[in-house]
């Protein structure tokens, strides 16, 4: 294992997605909503643990949810934990973690990844993932990881490489020829059927004095809040100097801020049975169904004409009762009870916004 | 008040209306289903208790359930709950609270009520009941009191009055022609039409002697066995003496056994706001619907495009989110949830019979 690799996770999400069963006070990446045995964040933290030194692998959190991390994650070192004390993006989220580490390690090459995303070819994620980061160490680039889309979709942005379609290769490095917006329906379908746009992933690799420049460069007024901290870092201090930050910090993705305007970006195409499982829609499609197409996850349960539904019943010895139903989602927790049709994940947004925030 | 006048509330029904609100373990009478404040028996109990000795009323009730019922009418002196070893339907039943009444006082006379209807028109009512029983008392006959339809119900036998449809009085005493079982919907609606047909309510008066009599004569087999105990009510030895008769005895309800042979039949028609509340569907009539026709029985709801339905929840702190159904029954319970097509309570009871008891 190389000692310059670095992994920071990001696992401050507030569990917008997959409400009611993902809430503020434990939201997704803190949840085994696929029954594994672990918990997203677990599995995301061992993954990674597969190739690169455990002591390196950062879990950059909002500060609410420092105790969850100890919990499912018992044998980090406080360095590991980086408490963020609101939600700035994931420009600031990265800053921060990447001056940490250039504090203890200035030679670091570091992949950033998201903390919820189900990878179900593992072997395959975690080759290009170490070709990523080799190119990273020995380029002074931005490494993206595009994933081949399986489907015109229209919720993720784009990444188009410069190459020609027909002859891409996976897990190899290409040049990024533009980012796109979420697209429509019918330009998701021209850019899946073109072959030169990939799926954005949310994961990163670099070299830690790399994205460091980027930010200098790119997003100076991020930067020059974090660049501050230098010497304060991995001391008693750091935790004052960053409320500080944070107060004053804009709200920035590093997609936004760095990555579309930066020049040196390569991306490395996947297929690796990756989902960022970000819609209840998403978790139908991943589910194994039942012969009437329903998604079952309860252990109690009687169907009767019902189909093409998701079912999610988070006390195990309820018992379901559904009868005539078609085409909707279903969600029981202690709390609160959703139903409604599926694959509709805007209408549960708008719903969201007229919940008192104790359901939230 | 009349110290002859005597109640007996049956409250002996395992619970199978109202599932899954309503359970073995506590039934619908031991339940405040319209959030009163009272549950069904505490209801019935304070209603009679307006009209004769509170000391006077029995309740009669299955073993397991002695417990809620202390709980809920605390107090009572013992005579007054009466115990059965197992469920006998109302011939039986009604045989054993009347021989225990006879050995208190033979001058009795009794009205016999279920515990779980649901009564409106409550001076109505007991306007009616004080004639019933004053009628009751001064004749040799059994009396019953029959409601005035309000549809065509087929979920209910009938009674017919041996008068013309025309002039018939409400609160006044009338032969009984005949009893009919629960009709096709053409067949209700001529019965409704002609006037003459009333709603068999479950409610009756007699003397004490009177319908020890006519338990003799029509229901011999069932007479002899709690005849035996004679000398035994209202002691130490009437629990294994009545473990014994019920062991033996045959189940038949009093309308089968008694009523639908008996000559001495009368009824007094009534018109006070009377529900069997035996089905979802009839507490769906007696409730106050939102605006798109929906009874509402929860505190934390929030419904968009959602219309003739009914939503029951048990736990007040829930929220329950509902968007896009029309004609659902929707039932949430701490441990089981129900969805099914509004008023089709068969496809319930089917649904049961396939239930884990544990459930029930």
């Amino acid at each position: 294992m190389n000692t310059n690799f670095y992994c920071v996770i990001m696992a401050g999400g507030i569990g917008s997605r997959f409400w009611p069963i993902s809430r503020n006070l434990r939201p997704k990446q803190f949840l085994d909503i696929l029954g594994t045995g672990r918990t997203f964040l677990q599995e995301t933290f061992h993954r990674f643990a597969k190739i690169l030194p455990k002591e390196n692998i950062l879990i950059v959190t909002g500060s609410q949810y420092t105790g969850l991390v100890n919990e499912q994650l018992p044998n980090l070192n406080p360095m590991q934990i980086v408490a963020e004390p609101s939600r700035c993006n994931t420009a600031p989220c990265i800053a921060y973690a990447t001056y940490k580490i250039l504090d203890k390690n200035p030679n670091a090459t570091i992949v950033v990844a998201p903390s919820d995303h189900l990878i179900i070819n593992e072997a395959e994620f975690l080759s290009i993932i170490n070709k990523a980061l080799e190119f990273a160490d020995t380029n002074e680039s931005l490494v993206t990881l595009g994933i081949k889309p399986t489907r015109p979709e229209t919720g993720y942005g784009y990444i188009q490489l410069s190459h020609s379609g027909k002859d891409i290769i996976m897990g190899e490095a290409y040049k990024v020829k533009t980012f796109t917006e979420k697209p429509t329906l019918d330009l998701a379908k021209v850019f899946v059927k073109s072959g030169e746009f990939f799926w954005n992933s949310g994961l990163f690799a670099w070299k830690a004095t790399t994205i460091q420049t980027a930010l200098k460069n790119l997003l100076p007024e991020v930067n020059v809040l974090f660049e501050q901290g230098v010497g304060k870092y991995n001391k008693p201090e750091e935790s004052d100097f960053i409320k500080k930050v944070y107060n004053e910090c804009l709200s920035v993705s590093i997609d936004y801020g760095v990555m579309e305007k930066a020049d040196n970006v390569y991306v490395f195409p996947g297929d690796f049975g990756w989902s960022d499982l970000g819609t209840w829609e998403s978790l139908y499609l991943q589910w194994n169904k039942d012969d009437q197409s329903n998604m079952v996850d309860a252990q109690q349960v009687i169907l009767k004409e019902v189909s093409n539904s998701s079912i999610a019943v988070s006390k195990k010895e309820k018992l379901v009762v559904i009868k005539e139903l078609d085409n909707y989602l279903i969600v029981d927790t202690d709390d609160v009870l959703l139903i409604c049709p599926r694959n509709n994940e805007e209408q549960i947004k708008q719903i969201m916004r007229s919940v008192d925030p104790k359901y939230l």
